[in-house]
């Protein structure tokens, strides 16, 4: 069986229960996410073999964290302990014309201060391991993490693993140029790379008169062989609408798969590009074809808008019955 | 004043909170419910005296599930005590693209292996009583709970007591062929059939051109004077539409009643069926005319979406305001 | 800087925690509330020194009321204390075709039984104060608060303060004869008077053709130099449409102020008209146009339904948002 | 079977969450409860047919309230219905050195306005009832309820059915002096009167060197045939010592019995004394010895301590268990 | 490092909130425990690979049950799926004179009537397995479950893996005389014989003037070169004292050790004995000596009690802080 | 009315839910507090008018913080905004053996990263400050801290104001010879100085024969006019002892006053010491004798511990109860 790593930041997630402030909140529900770790949890919960790389700290939410992983059953036996801090992210659910509200407290956090000699991912990239993935937020933690980013990259390729990457700018983590110098040195290592709609233009300046049209530049600059782009219609902070297009370059020309779109009435969407992450990467670890593998992952990804919390908690079952037409909501029992 | 008698199966219903998925639940919302107890509690929520038969461990969690029932007033004299266990459900609650889910565990139940002699129909069926509801779920969860149900019917025909059954076909509680078989020869005591737009074809293979056709197919076979059809439309598992026909074969023709049609926004749908029939039997007992019952029990069933629980807590007046227009949901003080 | 005067009842709200009933409920969330508070605290989130004015009792309830206030910056010390007890407002939130509810248990309260005595109108209408807000829920709660309201007008016409009444039609607190009579003698105190599509009606037993037709009858009438009237469409206990007119009887002729009609999901719409009223006092106060002040206002208000309690908790910044054009609801992080 | 006729007030029981103040409350727990309906309520649990008999509004709080009644089998059939509002006390739960706190908020309530025409004595007490049993709040909640007091216990008197009544003073409810007059007159009717270590002296001005002595005062100064007296050692708001005695002035002489002491642990301690009181009725009921009864009754108000709310949620068989010895508190499996 | 099998029953835990009763619930906390299973996760919580089997149905409760484990790093892959449902129970906490009950709703559970074919010991017991752990729960729940229990200890005896077994007698799985003689048929494998104070008896019908004498007469009967007893000295359901012995039949001679007398106010007192049977095993694997172990064992279940849920969540770092004296519960910042 | 001004750090307080450990929270109870905070509210639940200085985010987290403050009536115009982020600490609850926990995550927040120009010294100790307290947590979270904590003193000295300082050594934040080094420095300024049984040593190196003994070398070393000496007796983590200390070095010779012991049963012991400083500094403000200001401290302290969150949430009045002899946690109704 094929291993899938994962590497980036995993944070406690602290939100206010239902639809209050974060002024209003004498309790906060808590759970544990990050892009990365989402995807690892998908993939475990599909049945692939997952492993999560990060650092966190010694301490009793250290452990907590890792422990949300172990139970979905991702590899955690790589994951470096020590520093200083957990690091944290709040959010606020919005509803109506009231958007969610993300605070990141990450600063500081076991990862974003930890050293090369944290990882040995000679060991980490064992025989076992065929694909890589990581997202652009986590060289834009700390230098140091993207010094990191950096080495994990250089060995996968050398031992021809498949890497990908989703683009996830973040905005209140570094500014765009930053974010352009740093992610342009990283694609490089890149054999697919993840977008939503704004990425491609907030992180590379690439825009285009349509989505293949993006993908196609970004695939001539940095030789993708595949680029994913989600879109979202945000009608109010409940009312979604959800698409994707999957765009190949293979070696006999370039082609763009489109998808169906979604009417999306959302529980909690943060995660939602993970699992659709998770899914084109599912796919593409069975062999299957391309629109195959685009309607599996955005079937996922919809999954997910319905279910609390970062991780995508669906069975492969679920995800291949919706995937083939279910999606009337119609009460199982 | 007339007496309902409903006789079934009650169990304890477990809920994660909100929209938590099985595999996230901490912790479970207790409640109790079950089709025909559920139509027990509606009527004594409109004022009618029901009377509830079943059987339940004489431990606290049979106690409590009694309780229940006593809280709305449904007459619990008649229910017998004994057996091993309580039966019990499992509800997942669906989001958009997501449906909810049921996993019963009730085999071995206090009901499904209760004896005839734990109850005398000829005293529950006493000289207050003019109507008998149950549904295909009480046959179907044991053969001694089919002979016991046959027995009730034979009583409560020689009594001259109506009859009214609910098809109410469950797939993981017995198989198509057996359900047919079963309820074929039950239903030759009943008066008024309710079933869903999928009943008819799964019991009894039946299907039509029209809910009208497959109505008077059903009462052609089997001799119903009256047979209800509701109608959802899935969306998603957020927002159905709700509609209903009420079917009389009366002395000089049968003719086929139509409701409007309700878009629900759901908090709860299970037990939407069950004060839909829990509806039409109160029109019944008052004699109103057919239209004025079916626009009843559309609306108290219409209500019954928005109520967290198997039990309809709505008031008589309530449903006669939405019945005759209101449901604009315009805040009362 | 300028400070605003509110004055009225301030109550606890308990509520069944979600969509649970009455009935089902074996818990009550807590908050506190009441038309003008709602204003005061509304003001003082957008850095408007606010004053509350009413009487609460000396208990542990009554002390947990004014904290509620001071919490958001409310000037409570001329909040009078003694009296017997505080109101209380059962509110049941409806959903779909179920239409919330609202008991009232305030009668006895310690401002319905407040004396003249205890409020010294002349220190509380100080300096600083430019704008004086009560609604017609005050006069109409006992004899007493009338007299109390008409004392409050009388001096701040005297001190030269701009005034301002919600009409606030509430039918379970006195009849519309008796709304009609007492209000018509404190309109004539008021500047500027605010109503729903059904107040004007309900208390003057002005209808007319447009709400322009309304306004004008009722700034002729009254003299008020400004009406705001509110336009709840309600398709639904959880849909709503939501929109307004600022009518303005200035020197060189009237003239009405269109807002666009927002499409709500409701969270909680008690207090949506007060958040409306802050927002255009708050307008005033700055002396914005008419057209800018009605779009502030009701951006307010269309967030308000956004939020669990009555207290409208968004800032200055996420109004000026909304009223600039955001309301896509896409996440902020 | 005998029956056991239980007359007073009925209110909405309103808690903080654990060991929170009032004014830390953003929720509330919600019970009912109330002295005579505690009685009623335990005794329908022991199995005895108990009767309740008090005016709820028609709201639906007073559907809750006569709902939490009927739970427990508690015949709710000759509560009136109507008045102006539900009572409601606040309780705060206490820790060592803080003490509970009750906050009441029931004047007004719609047993406090109630007139004699309300209820038909005559029906209520059928050939059924054996005992009556009310306490000392009932006369102390308005001049009406003392009325309405004076007459059951006539018609009570007259019927030859037994009368007990629990002395509980209030002194919010009442001042000392107005106490004593009318329960002087009220106390002619009563042959079983049940008091706690300051009762009587607060009542009566009765004090004495020993509780026997007291006892033997009150049994002369007012014709009781026995006297129930519970004793609270209160070591702190979690820890308690809680024994009682039995005075019995039979017609060969009086004597008293004596409980053991329990060492108690208190989760909730409100409504002990209603649970002692349904203990020595059962016990009477019964025709147990003296001795038997006591112990029965002290078990029961141990048992209560550990119980969350006002009603003693315990079985009969739980009670004789801990009174014949067992109260070691090891689990049972 | 080695590895530690542990062979049982995993059931759904459902316990009301806090000290409410069963008939009081709305709402059941949900965890997951089994007396294998917790020694299971002390181990693993200790730093020692741990290997749990059982069966668990397909379904999602099934894996809940099993992500319960992976929480802790257990190694669940040689759990079989399938079988009809999962074993439930529910616990009733206690409080003061008012024991805590457990009700078992386990029958029929996919363990129960699991098939020697479902399990591959030879597979289970690898090279890396030194020690295999079952309880008389195991062979109690069923015959079937029973031969299992043989299969599995003759398997490990031929792989000369050390075997312990604590007794955990539980009258409502089987009588008396059928578990003696179940019983005396395994224990002819076992090495460690854990039991309380009254397993001995309840099983063998052993007793004894002394934990000593008892422990004796263990080891000659069935050959146990080790013999554990704890002794819980119930005050009351608040507070206990706990205390153990171990008795050593080394080739030498026999000796008894004896740990110190904890008291102790307990949160949660299930899942104590197998925190003590993992905290012997710990320090077996660990080779210490007789006193250092027992003592270790002891704290680790002293702490067990101040923890909700079955599993022992302590570290190795608290469990050896308290076993070398702490105990004050002073703050730690 | 004389004014008293706390400085120092105020954080987010996240704690698990009753006795939840951190590896079990899936929720957290928010609360805010600090040791001159707390100090603050409980003065200005006294009714004596408190300043607070600090720095906070400019985001909601900071505005939560400074409205919990506000909530109780504090002064907050001169709380800085702006910095990175709000320090956090997370407390998990001890029971019995098992000893409550603290993780603090502080580093690099706002306060710890003022800088001089955030607070006006002048503005803040104006006409109305009598007091100033801090405590020796603040110098301790950052070397700009430990600045600003000087320049404060220094201008409160130049102004006469009386300085009280609490030692609460913390070893996390410093080690104990910088801790030396530091407040060696800034006690120079100091008039009153608060300690625990444990802070003399660990932060000046004074040990001492007895309390008053330690106290003498204190004031001797530097010159405190008055020292207080908490002694916590921890017997368990839910049972305390907790007595006190005072030291008085008047004019005419020194003097030490000694409180009783309470026997405490904990709810919540973070912030005893600060609500004991509160009491003394409180009775000071009255100009109390010492005894009487020591007692009522304790007794200030001892209710503390009954009331969850860092906030002393009691009333003058409940303090003198308890002070003058109550205590025996009786009922209040």
């Amino acid at each position: 069986m094929s291993c899938v790593v994962c590497f980036g930041e995993l944070m406690l997630r602290l939100a206010p229960e239902g639809y209050r402030r974060f002024v209003q909140a004498d309790s906060f529900e808590a759970s544990y996410g990050g892009g990365e770790a989402n995807v690892a949890v998908s993939l475990a919960n599909f049945g692939i073999e997952s492993r999560y790389v990060t650092k966190l700290p010694s301490n009793e939410l250290g452990q907590a964290a890792l422990n949300s992983l172990r139970h979905f059953g991702v590899d955690t036996r790589f994951i470096s302990r020590g520093g200083k801090r957990l690091g944290i992210y709040f959010v606020e659910k919005g509803a109506s014309q009231r958007p969610s509200k993300v605070l990141y407290d990450r600063a500081g956090s076991a990862i974003a201060e930890s050293e090369l000699s944290d990882f040995d991912w000679d060991s980490i990239f064992n025989d076992k391991v065929q694909w890589f993935h990581w997202t652009g937020i986590t060289p834009a933690i700390s230098d140091k993490a993207a010094l990191l980013c950096e080495a994990a990259c250089k060995k996968a390729k050398e031992k021809g693993i498949t890497i990908s990457c989703d683009l996830n700018y973040r905005k209140n983590l570094w500014p765009r140029e930053k974010a352009k110098e740093v992610m342009t040195a990283l694609c490089k290592y890149v054999d697919l790379c993840f977008a939503n709609e704004e990425d491609a233009k907030d992180v590379f300046g690439i825009s285009g008169k349509s989505f293949e049209d993006v993908a196609a530049q970004m695939a001539g600059q940095f030789g993708f062989s595949t680029v994913a782009i989600t879109n979202r219609q945000s009608l109010s902070a409940n009312d979604n609408g959800w698409s994707a297009m999957l765009y190949q370059n293979a070696g006999d020309g370039a082609k763009a798969y489109w998808s169906k779109k979604y009417d999306i009435h959302i529980v909690d969407r943060v995660g939602a590009g993970d699992s659709f992450a998770a899914g084109i990467i599912y796919g593409r670890l069975q062999e299957w074809e391309a629109q195959k593998t685009l309607d599996f992952a955005l079937a996922a990804s919809c999954l997910k808008h319905s279910i609390e919390g970062d991780y995508n908690m669906v069975s492969l079952a679920e995800v291949l019955a919706l995937a083939e037409g279910a999606g009337t909501g119609r009460i199982m029992r």
